[in-house]
């Protein structure tokens, strides 16, 4: 089948690889339908070390499933099903609290071995604990919405829910990529009042705005901090979700958290160490929180209001490629030439 | 009156200060009947620059109302009260959201001009916020234990309430001092039923496990790390108490804390930058949380606990002088010679 590779900095190529199998009796076999780019992806388009690859890439599916192993219970050939883009066994008692990301026998897709879902076919490891079956079919007008339950979607969720919004809460969202603008969403859907969205990209912002921003700031650093605090009577939000990943976006967020308030970060760092002591979060009782999303625990509370057109998250893609138009797709998010593009097969 | 200066880093000294008057309508006047040294005092006395004093120290007090302003209404003379640390208005947004350290019109004592809690008397800024009256004498034997609401108490239940810690939780308490002791009271009186204590002073780690650790840990850095792991099956403890405010404290806390847990710092950081991304915090979901403690907020649950004799936090002090014997007691709990100094006047 065709898969896609990133062999370093700046080189995607869509390439011929061995089919996938059912290698466990956990497996299931997914023939991919739709799939997209990640702001995530990125990351490697841009800084892959020369010799590191190829890897595999693409982590958001949705498909049909093929094929199963024998002790798959819960999906079976035919299905059309979404895949977040960790995997998770379901029952061990970091998956019972919610934490799939952290399940020891899970892993990610496109990491460590793993398939990519930037390709035709994908092998889901511990099928059960991870597929959700969609009851729509594989070509629905919804496909779009439900593909960001994989990833973006969840992932924007994550960051509302671990800063623990509650309604009538103020808050800031750091970033106006698809997640940021998905986490503008999910702090509305929790009940947040004021909702400021800083980004500098006008068609994004005002997709921001359709997802429920109160306020917009296109101003970064110190003179950004001063717009938020400006529209916040001088006090900074009650949460701050950091969708970037940047030193200077964290940097930001503890500039526009107020006192007691929760930074809650799902942009993955691109920095180890960062402030922390009393100039940044301590003296004003400020949680730092976040990680990587699990996803499967939002699926089930996510899906339905996609299914019943209460929120569409699938407008964050604005353009549409097949498979050979990968390499394309992610030249044209890297220049943001694009928000997020959908890959259909 | 006499009061408590430091002149620079282990230059204490008691000296005649100007007697304080009420200044403001919401001020009391108190005289002081018990004091003590503080933790946190040692780190002016470890490392105050030359030149940076003369200061006036002390913020832990029990007393006698002495004089109040005209608008003060809770409090009147003669009244027995505590101080927390920090003075409050009450009635912010802040103070109702029993988050009074981060007061706009509030203040620390022994900081920015405030009088300090070493002396003979004190002028609390504030008064209806901030004191509480006590049902007792002013030399009551429950008052050592009452002393703690001042600081250490609140601030290691702020520890144990910031984590939420829940029935059933495993907790790991880094530093064996007087706030570590009182993290490890306030963990079980949250219900937590594993309580691990990282600390190497024997006497002190006892009295830990008086005050309820089920396990002991004196090996420090990656070796305490690996011993933490080994009692909880590998996996860490779902919160983490960090009452030390070094580096190395910090570090051992993510080395020890559970996916999807909870580092909750109390000790000052002595340190602003410090690692939280993938390899520490993130990768894990692990959440950081703490600050200046709000004892003001916890004095309401606790005051009944040790009127009622259900805990007794004032086993911390092992040691009491007279105001003279302040510059001693510094000496001694910066030589480990002493755990907490009272100091009865």
């Amino acid at each position: 089948m065709r898969a896609t590779l990133i062999y370093g900095a700046g080189d995607v190529r869509v390439e011929d690889v061995p089919d996938p199998v059912v290698q466990e009796p956990t497996d299931a076999l997914v023939r991919i339908t739709t799939s997209c780019v990640c702001g995530s992806d990125l990351h490697a388009y841009g800084a892959m070390p020369p010799g590191a690859g190829p890897a595999r890439m693409g982590h958001e599916l949705i498909g049909v499933v093929e094929d199963v192993g024998s002790e798959v219970a819960t999906v079976r050939k035919g299905d059309v099903v979404v895949s977040p883009f960790a995997f998770s066994c379901g029952t061990c008692e970091y998956c019972r609290a919610g934490l799939q990301t952290s399940c020891p026998t899970g892993g990610f897709l496109g990491m460590g071995g793993s398939d990519g879902a930037q390709a035709e076919a994908v092998r889901i490891p511990l099928a059960d604990g991870t597929l959700v079956v969609l009851p729509v079919a594989a070509d629905d007008a919804l496909v779009p919405s439900l593909l960001t339950l994989a990833d973006v979607l969840g992932t924007g969720y994550h960051a509302a829910a671990q800063a623990r919004i509650a309604p009538g809460d103020s808050v800031t969202v750091i970033g106006d990529g698809a997640v940021g603008l998905l986490a503008v969403l999910s702090a509305r859907l929790l009940g947040a009042e004021q909702v400021i969205l800083m980004g500098r990209h006008r068609d994004r912002t005002d997709l921001g705005r359709e997802f429920g921003a109160t306020d917009v700031v296109a101003e970064r650093g110190e003179e950004g901090v001063a717009r938020v605090r400006d529209l916040t009577g001088g006090q900074g939000t009650h949460a701050v979700l950091e969708a970037v990943g940047h030193l200077a976006a964290y940097e930001q967020a503890f500039g526009v958290v107020r006192p007691g308030g929760v930074i809650s970060r799902v942009g993955v760092p691109q920095y180890e160490a960062a402030p922390v002591g009393l100039g940044s979060l301590f003296r004003g009782n400020v949680t730092l929180t976040g990680g990587p999303a699990p996803v499967r625990a939002y699926l089930d509370r996510l899906l339905p209001r996609i299914l019943e057109g209460a929120i569409e998250p699938g407008k964050v893609f604005d353009r549409a490629v097949d498979l050979d138009g990968v390499p394309g797709a992610y030249r044209a998010m890297a220049d943001r030439e694009a928000l997020k593009v959908l890959v259909r097969l």
